[in-house]
């Protein structure tokens, strides 16, 4: 058997038994946790393995190594005493919706709870959700707090600026037709697609078609849930959200060329509001750096952004990316409104995003947007401008317009200008 | 064949012509660049496909789908016009060597300069690192300038606290020899547990030991670079260096649970000291996020170590994580060195890490380790107290000892608590 240690010798080029018993089949989207049946891509007993792909996205490849270097013992079973949620969530409606919720597994987090009787005979379920609490410092906020723009209320916003969260973290778990279905092409095609522009990553994609769920090896998500989770799904309650892909340049380093981090705290300025008025802030954390095109073709794309004839300019922002990398943006944002699903959010009363392409995603799987909030002009970091005037010409939401006002676009683009390479 | 739009129906299992021309092989550490050849990982021209897997990391998964759903010409080939190195690295010594350098192409940036001619002739060559330039606004440094800690100079800190850097993105690309080399294993044993603990990811890990480079579906690395690239290899300059691990919780959000953050922002200050001092701080920031277990079983380790018998206590750390992971760690800092060797350095004066692992890494790749430099304690966070204590019991730098001093490490590690779930 593939796998072990112990047997050493022939190698099974498939990741599945041929043959053998068939697994039991998971059904996506049935309300019973039972009925759906767990989610089995660990390698303790391969005839069990009902999902393409393995465990933990990406750092599969580290556990790889670690076996490969003998740190890791391969049948190492997590033991999951203690580690069940801090705070429970759902289930929700839209669980039992195998079209609302295509890109996580709804009870990856309940996995000790609802198959307990499973794990017990044996069975290696892992969690591909976890929840836990946190305590956060966030420079920004504090000095917010000494202004008086935020009010210390003892609970959420400690007087010393700590705020407590619940957090979330996500491995991807996608159902094919599914995602399939948010493309907008048929799954076949979506499997060949992934299949071969990977360079040919897990021939299951396309030879196992009964296999309807895949792992895939990229990073997940995290949630920061401010105030009471309960408000999520209560008409009464409001709640605020920005949805965030990861800019790791601005968020740890404070790089100025864009607005990223200012938007980010910004959004959990506003979460920390809204729960303090009794209802509900969220910050989702996706891991598509450089809009999903990768940290190097982001660099590559600011070199020629400021080296272009008359320098950095908003007029050929987008131009300039999609010179490089194909497309202006690659992030996908279909599959974004799960995590708030699952959540069991039907209505966002504040959405901390300018970006028209969440909010029409949102839209579409049935979430309502009651106001959206412009990132304040006085957080825009001056080489930044470039980026933000481009997005609001593409048609990113550019803030209320006032009567009589005609938005904020400037007439000519051109106009709008960044830092040259020489002046850093 | 495979990857074309115009051509539908026959799917190709593997990633690689059978019987055609075998494509130019890359002669790894050969120091003339076209002696060592190209890495081509695109699916312009599969013949000419001369690794296994797919650019871009992770992210390749997100170029399936826009090709997928129609958004990226699958033959979209980038234009590199004005995308070259903002800032020139090397040749250094160390690429030029085949057991030094093993996790990145060192000829990744420059690939627009030394294989012009193969471009020309319409071979799609990829970058898989770019050099860009930055300024950066970082809350605690700014509060440190105010405090007098960190003077400006108006070139590298400027009187706003803005900071100067080179910043570098580097994608994996894995040598398979030299990594199984540093797992200190053959290399069929590598392949094999690459292919199989990922649940069967490129069989042609296992079918095509001709192919002799991998890249890899992970995060890559970043370089943050503070002063004069040149001072890398010059033995008269200093050089200080902080290689950290990603912890998107404490990094971004500020998490009291841990010293991440804080860390990094003292390295990053030790940077600027020595950059200002005329030579080089080197941040190498690395996507291995909860020790390269996945943020996941970080959570599911977070809610152990809180609940159990007596609360979460410095003596049980390590044993909470070994008990979900089956490690204590997966991040394998053997392949950690090669960025600063690509970058020239040989020695650092001030390395500002306390882990043990990482020191003896840089020692076996031959860097020269001169003083390390340990987190101030009035930096660690109160509820971070059960880290570090654990990790300085389990033999991390624990500071200068003074003579007569027996160290810092407490008597008794079970004094050492932190917040339980209760108290968030």
């Amino acid at each position: 058997m593939v796998g072990s240690r112990t047997k050493i010798g022939h190698i099974s080029l498939t990741s599945h038994p041929r043959g053998g018993r068939v697994p039991q089949p998971i059904v996506w989207g049935a309300s019973d946790p039972i009925e759906r049946g767990p989610v089995v891509g660990s390698r303790s007993d391969l005839t069990k393995r009902n999902v393409i792909g393995a465990h933990s996205g990406s750092y599969a490849l580290y556990r790889a190594l670690a076996i490969a270097a003998g740190q890791l013992d391969p049948v190492h079973r997590p033991d999951l005493t203690n580690t069940s949620p801090a705070v429970q969530v759902g289930p929700h409606a839209a669980w039992a919706n195998p079209e609302r919720i295509v890109s996580l597994d709804p009870w990856g987090h309940m996995v000790s709870e609802v198959f307990a009787e499973q794990l017990a005979a044996g069975l290696d379920i892992r969690p591909t959700i976890a929840i836990t609490r946190a305590r956060l410092t966030i420079p920004e906020l504090t000095a917010r707090m000494r202004l008086g723009a935020l009010v210390p209320d003892g609970a959420i916003l400690a007087p010393t600026g700590e705020v407590s969260v619940t957090k979330v973290a996500i491995e991807p778990v996608w159902y094919l037709p599914g995602v399939a279905a948010r493309c907008g092409i048929d799954e076949s095609a979506l499997r060949r697609s992934l299949f071969e522009q990977t360079g040919g990553m897990f021939p299951e994609l396309v030879t196992r078609s009964d296999l309807k769920v895949f792992l895939p090896p990229i990073g997940g998500m995290t949630i920061y849930a401010f105030g009471d989770l309960a408000a999520a799904p209560d008409p009464a309650r409001k709640v605020a959200c920005r949805v965030h892909d990861e800019c790791n340049g601005s968020d740890v380093f404070g790089s100025d060329i864009c607005t990223c981090r200012p938007y980010l705290i910004h959004g959990i300025e506003e979460c920390v509001r809204t729960a303090q008025e009794g209802g509900l802030g969220v910050i989702v954390y996706n891991r598509k750096e450089g809009r999903a095109l990768g940290e190097v073709v982001k660099f590559l794309v600011y070199n020629a952004r400021k080296r272009q004839p008359d320098g950095d300019r908003a007029d050929a922002y987008f131009e300039r990316t999609e010179c490089v990398a194909g497309v202006q943006d690659m992030r996908f944002q279909e599959l974004m409104p799960d995590p708030l699903l699952w959540l069991g959010i039907t209505r966002i009363d504040r959405l901390v995003s300018m970006s028209n392409m969440k909010f029409d995603a949102l839209i579409r799987q049935g979430i309502e947007v009651v106001e959206r909030v412009a990132l304040p002009d006085d957080l825009i970091p001056e080489d930044a401008k470039v980026e933000m005037e481009a997005k609001k010409a593409a048609g990113y939401y550019a803030g209320k317009v006032e009567a009589g006002e005609i938005g904020r676009l400037p007439e000519d683009l051109s106009t709008i200008k960044g830092r040259g390479l020489v002046d850093y």
